[in-house]
């Protein structure tokens, strides 16, 4: 099939829109179009400045034998800012107030559009970490940690409370839950996590921040390494957190269930 | 900010792909690009002829005042063979043996890129059924599902073994598993299903088919109905399935525990 320079140009965005963080020879795109590679080398040009001008990545090239092209998610900052504040607003509607101070959080974690936009808010802030696995906590977690590690192009792995005959030897810690100060575990599969890994955790929510805290404490279980942690909402808590460095899109400040209200800000990767 | 088609193109691929199953008016493009309608419409008839041909998908085009295009994801059928046989191949692997004849299959559900293309698979699979949500069983489901949910543009709704108190009123019901003929619960909470949705029920696995009969029954006390079922394995069951109409990816066709044998081939989408 031969293409001229739109159809190129049509191909190629998608190619690399779905190809996020992998180098793409440029051999390759010129056998794919059957073209020169300088015409390529000005297709990727066109391609790399539309993206930059719209902040929804970069392209970044590689010179020599092996050169090519890699693309890289990033977020507009003011455009993310807009969507937070948005969900911010969402997330204060006292319907969401349920039985104990919780927030009925499920209409914004089923939402999946709204999931990879705000794993793109993540996986930007992340993208020159060397990040090459994600780490949640089942269940809620699983969305968010989807979505930033389709665009970073890493495997996820999924701890669980429970421990699964389905997934052959596991590692289980215990841990102390921040908040209720029980004492609970947590499993991974062992092949589920590659030794020297260079993990970013990721779940919905963190209150004290025990379970991160013990996801972290697994991560060295595994021989690897905590790149960073990034919660979706934290709440305020009354002590210290056990996690000192995170990053969060949402921060809920204040619940006052007798009053119906709930107060939600920016998280701190706006600081 | 001012575009040349060549911009135009690039910028107007993401924002299709970004949002499949989306009616955009013209309007917004000639707005978004300053630029006439009829040269949009030009613009569209590249992006479209190009998709269409790498079989990425198409793009509708609605008349009249309210007029605009929809960006409807499909697949190569070819392509999602090989894709296909690739991963039954996977499947095969001795190694993913665990006692009791289960699979592990973690570092399959783990991988981003392949559960989107997957998603791809079934979004196209049931593009015209008017599916307006998607439903999942916690915890293995979920990746799936939301690559499927993604590419269908709908929300995702988790049905749970546990009763959670942090989402509100739930709605239980019990069902019987298939293989092991045991009384369950699962759960899904009130706020999660909007009624008279068209649901479909996605998961990562059926062996006799219980779980997913559950789900079905668990749609209509929403007031709601099944789109259609779909699984990325199906195990062989001696006895009939609990579920006569479902599209399955791949077909686990024999595990021979004794001379660490397994056998995949490819599922009824196919057939």
């Amino acid at each position: 099939m031969k293409y001229r320079r739109s159809g190129r140009l049509v191909d190629m965005t998608h190619y690399l829109l779905a190809h996020p963080h992998q180098l793409i020879p440029l051999t390759f795109f010129s056998s794919r179009y059957q073209s020169a590679k300088s015409s390529i080398s000005e297709d990727i040009g066109i391609v790399k400045d539309i993206l930059e001008k719209k902040h929804l990545g970069t392209v970044a090239t590689s010179a020599g034998a092996s050169g090519g092209v890699t693309f890289i998610p990033t977020v507009n900052l003011e455009e993310a800012a807009q969507l937070i504040d948005q969900l911010c607003d969402k997330l204060q509607d006292p319907e969401r107030l349920l039985p104990g101070g919780y927030l009925y959080m499920m209409d914004i974690i089923g939402d999946p559009a709204l999931m990879q936009e705000l794993g793109r808010i993540f996986a930007s802030h992340y993208r020159h970490s060397n990040v090459n696995a994600v780490m949640t906590m089942a269940t809620k977690g699983i969305p968010i940690a989807y979505a930033v590690a389709t665009h970073l192009h890493v495997p996820v792995c999924i701890v669980r409370h429970e421990q699964r005959i389905t997934e052959g030897s596991i590692v289980s810690i215990n841990y102390v839950s921040g908040s209720t100060k029980r004492i609970q575990t947590m499993s991974l599969a062992r092949r589920s996590l590659a030794p020297n890994s260079n993990v970013l955790i990721v779940d919905d929510f963190m209150k004290a921040g025990g379970t991160i805290r013990g996801m972290m404490d697994l991560v060295k279980e595994f021989q690897s390494t905590v790149a960073g942690v990034g919660v979706l909402t934290e709440a305020v808590h009354e002590e210290e957190k056990l996690v000192s460095t995170y990053t969060s899109l949402t921060k809920l400040s204040r619940v006052d269930e007798k009053n119906q209200q709930i107060q939600v800000e920016r998280g701190t990767i706006f600081n």
